[in-house]
């Protein structure tokens, strides 16, 4: 079978690869119907992070079921399933606490490589959501927003304690960002700061539900939020990029006794320990349970109450994998889908 | 009127000093029933923070009101009062979330220097909290805990979402985590986890309901909480330290989804973003809103619910204060209380 294989920074090719096969007894194995290039794959791409290369790329899949391990019993082939990047039992004590993505079984689905046209997907009964029926194409890449980038924005808010009346400020106008937006308009928000200084972002975070737009960013961000706030800052404040500014921006942009939801893979951020302190912020984050809200998302998008898959602005056959690397890095597109 | 004043590092001296008076309509002069030292006064004795030297000393106190300026209503002459160690109007909108140590109003009553025999409280009405009538003598411990050592306790247990049947962790052996194993016990917590290696700390630790000691610091202290709770980690954790080294110890004795309150106040504490990203944990702290508790422990104590005045083991006249420095340096006392 084809898969996207990063050989350095920069350097992605779709090469031919063994198709994986059932190891374990609660695996399945998918035929990819699509996949796509996550916000943290630049990462690698770019150099900030190191992978054990060659890699085999992608973590975000919905498929179909061919084939199940012997101690499968909620899923079953034949059926179309939406999955998490973590592999999770769904059943310790950690996963019924609502943290999939810190099961003490997890397994990362991104070491197989789901930009590929087959994948094995561990703990298969834990980690995967069958959809009612087989869904129309158009609705694919909602579905497969739901898989990581939706979730990941459902958690930044379901942690900043969005809801009802208040003030949201998302950092950040990404995939996960733009779909924050949504979130926020689901939880209620009264009002929906986005900070984005890219045209294409904010007409679709303002489609999304978003009712302003900052352009500043940093401390000039932070005053631009202060001033819309009557000086207090957000109630909640969704961080969805992961570097040092994103981060203070973040709490700099909170209220006292307000919540920091942060989701961007944090790169090389150190934060202050009496600034925090004094900051009076709720502060919580992390890889997103995205097993958690599943079920509830995959219901959403299949009685078309929310539309996430807006986010992929290109799609493209698995073979050009490379060149959606390309338009990510450069930031010509939001999200890239591919076609196996 | 005589008070404390701290000159430079352990020199504390108790001086003749200007009596306060109203300086603002909204002000209260309190003629002092009790007043104590502060483990966070160890600080800038020890060297490890500055002053405006020479700086008044003190931020706890109960007392009788002897005037009140003409726009404070809610508190009257002769009453006998608790406050909290920052003065707030009680009436903003981040007063009324519950975080009145950052209210837009907020001023430090330590400036004044409650380590004497009268103060001046600004905004009396939304600061102070009167009792039913005169407190019996043995009652005046309890209500001078009230004012910060155990109002820093409750709010630490309450970030730490403390609750029914959870595992507690304290770090942190002094007046304000013995008294968050009072509070512990309060919120009905299932076990609660003390790490001292004091004798005298661990049998008040024991009588305030702690079920377990866990001597062992930094990561052998981490390994044995993990022990502890199945590999997991506690479900809350009280910090109440401020150190690096206490921190971390909080943040990796906590599970994935669990919840750290923090109240020590953070000296050169840096966190890796990394680390807490991946930790999941819930992280809430900062300077108590105490006023928020204040009427709700005034209760408790005033029908003897709960006796947190145990954690004074010494009790000294005002002239005195700079012998009570020197007892809680060295750790022969946990907590001093000063009569004037």
């Amino acid at each position: 079978m084809r898969g996207a294989v990063m050989f350095r920074p920069g350097d992605v090719r779709v090469v031919e690869r063994d198709e994986p096969r059932l190891i374990r007894p609660t695996d399945a194995i998918i035929r990819l119907s699509a996949s796509c290039i996550c916000g943290s794959d630049l990462w690698p791409y770019r150099g900030a992070e190191t992978l054990d290369w060659p890699a085999p790329m992608g973590h975000e899949y919905v498929g179909i079921v061919e084939e199940v391990g012997e101690e499968v019993a909620a899923i079953q082939p034949g059926q179309f399933v939406v999955g998490s990047f973590f592999a999770s039992d769904n059943t310790c004590e950690i996963c019924r606490a609502g943290y999939q993505s810190s099961c003490i079984q997890r397994a990362p689905v991104g070491a197989e490589g789901a930009q590929a046209d087959v994948l094995r997907v561990p703990l298969a009964d834990g980690t995967l959501v069958a959809t009612p029926d087989r869904p129309p194409d158009d609705l694919i890449p909602s579905l497969l927003a739901a898989s990581d980038v939706l979730g990941t924005a459902w958690f930044g808010a379901v942690a900043a304690e969005v809801g009802a009346g208040k003030t949201v400020v998302i950092v950040g106008d990404g995939a996960v960002g733009l779909l924050a937006v949504l979130a926020a308009r689901h939880f209620a928000a009264e009002r929906i700061i986005v900070m984005s200084r890219h045209e294409t972002r904010q007409r679709l975070a303002a489609e999304y539900g978003a009712t302003d737009i900052v352009e500043e960013r940093g401390d000039d961000g932070v005053r631009r939020i202060k001033e819309l706030t009557d000086g207090l800052g957000a109630h909640s404040v969704i961080e969805a990029v992961g570097t040092q500014e994103s981060m203070m921006q973040a709490i700099r942009s909170t209220r006292p006794g307000g919540h920091v939801g942060y989701v961007g893979v944090a790169h090389d951020v150190e934060l202050a320990g009496d600034e925090l302190f004094f900051s009076h912020v709720h502060l919580h984050g992390g890889p997103a349970p995205v097993r958690r809200f599943l079920p509830e998302l995959v219901d959403l998008i299949w009685n078309r109450l929310i539309d996430p898959g807006k986010v992929f602005d290109l799609e493209l056959p698995l073979d050009e994998a490379p060149a959606g690397y390309d338009a990510m890095d450069r930031r010509r597109a939001i999200k890239v889908l591919l076609h196996p």
